[in-house]
């Protein structure tokens, strides 16, 4: 292997399979087309085997009379990683390994879907690694990540946009977006910027004083 | 009709069929057994009419060239609401028509699942009816209501319970929790109290002082 190759494993987003309802087989494809490290999370990897792919690293509290041992040799070479600790879920412990690991990116699938109270926790916890690592959830309908107070981005015409504050957001302000926000605040459960959308193919820019903002781009 | 009836129609919980992912049919069955007045948001309709489910009411802001008046006929009697406010949600909307009509109480399903913003503007915006309606959110897998103050029921050893703060939640205290809340604080995205279960059959009570809290019973 080259340290070429080497530094690229570590610069490019490794990705996280959670234990939520699985996506479409296309999403998943192209996401596994660039060779990421995979993150595979407790008994999902039942699922995931079945689908063929070959997992780098198998992390769980492994509570639910689970084997991870049978993996071993049909996964080889496999790290397994026993994370008993009750206080954080399988989620935050696969972002606290890549951390350790200094791997800087990762895109996270899985995450939603089945039950409502994993989906909004890993939805929402993703915003106590803002500058720790740069966190992207996907499924077949959105595309998830937390903003930086100043974020530019280019996107064509009505794409739709939704901001979600975890907790209260202020100081926000937008250009290029159909329901432009001037120094506005939002508050999650109160006043959110759900179901807006780019106003003409250009630059959108978003930024905000304080709190934490998360941008949404969903399909039906 | 008996005066009677009338009576009853107003204080059973309505159903709002909302438009995200479709619930087991067999939740669905159970909900329209106690005979509720059925209200569909928007284009969810088109399903919901293929399950060969009578609608009393469809309501929505009808902006995707869907046409409300072909279910004049086929579902005749049927209420066609027409809510073009941008500033709200059908779902929303959906709420603020029951409160009009003075209905105490709602289960709402097809409100989570496909896209991510729908979902947890769904699931979070409901603490704003707190003292107007009674929510409940029932999907496969999720039973999601807001707390009042001072909460007790009765629930089976080990049934897995989430508490889910929206913004921030002061002063919880718990009884019969598996991880007991003791003064506590939970804040969306930094702390909450997600995977908690029941310890032994009897009373649940949870208290707090102040905030919103959901309360999520999960299943795999």
């Amino acid at each position: 292997m080259s340290s070429h190759h080497i530094v690229r494993d570590d610069q490019e987003p490794a990705l996280i399979i959670a234990n939520g309802a699985a996506c479409n087989p296309e999403l998943l494809g192209q996401l596994l087309e660039w060779s990421p490290l995979v993150i595979v999370l407790d008994s999902a990897i039942e699922r995931v085997v079945d689908l063929g792919i070959k997992v780098d690293v198998l992390l769980g509290d492994f509570d639910h009379g689970f084997d991870p041992e049978i993996y071993k040799t049909s996964q080889y070479p496999i790290e397994i990683v026993h994370t008993p600790d009750q206080d954080k879920t399988d989620l935050e412990k696969a972002f606290d390994y890549l951390i350790a690991r200094k791997i800087p990116a990762v895109n996270v699938v899985w995450a939603t879907g089945k039950r409502a109270d994993h989906t909004i926790t890993n939805l929402t916890n993703i915003v106590r690694y803002r500058n720790l690592l740069k966190i992207v959830i996907l499924d077949d309908h959105s595309k998830i990540f937390l903003l930086p107070t100043k974020f530019e981005k280019w996107y064509t015409a009505k794409t739709p946009i939704s901001l979600i504050p975890i907790g209260v957001v202020n100081g926000i302000n937008s250009t290029n977006l159909l329901y432009p926000l001037k120094n506005d605040t939002l508050t999650i459960g109160y006043r959110t910027g759900s179901s807006n959308a780019v106003l003409q193919d250009g630059l959108v820019s978003i930024t905000h004083t304080d709190g934490d903002l998360l941008l949404m781009e969903c399909m039906d």
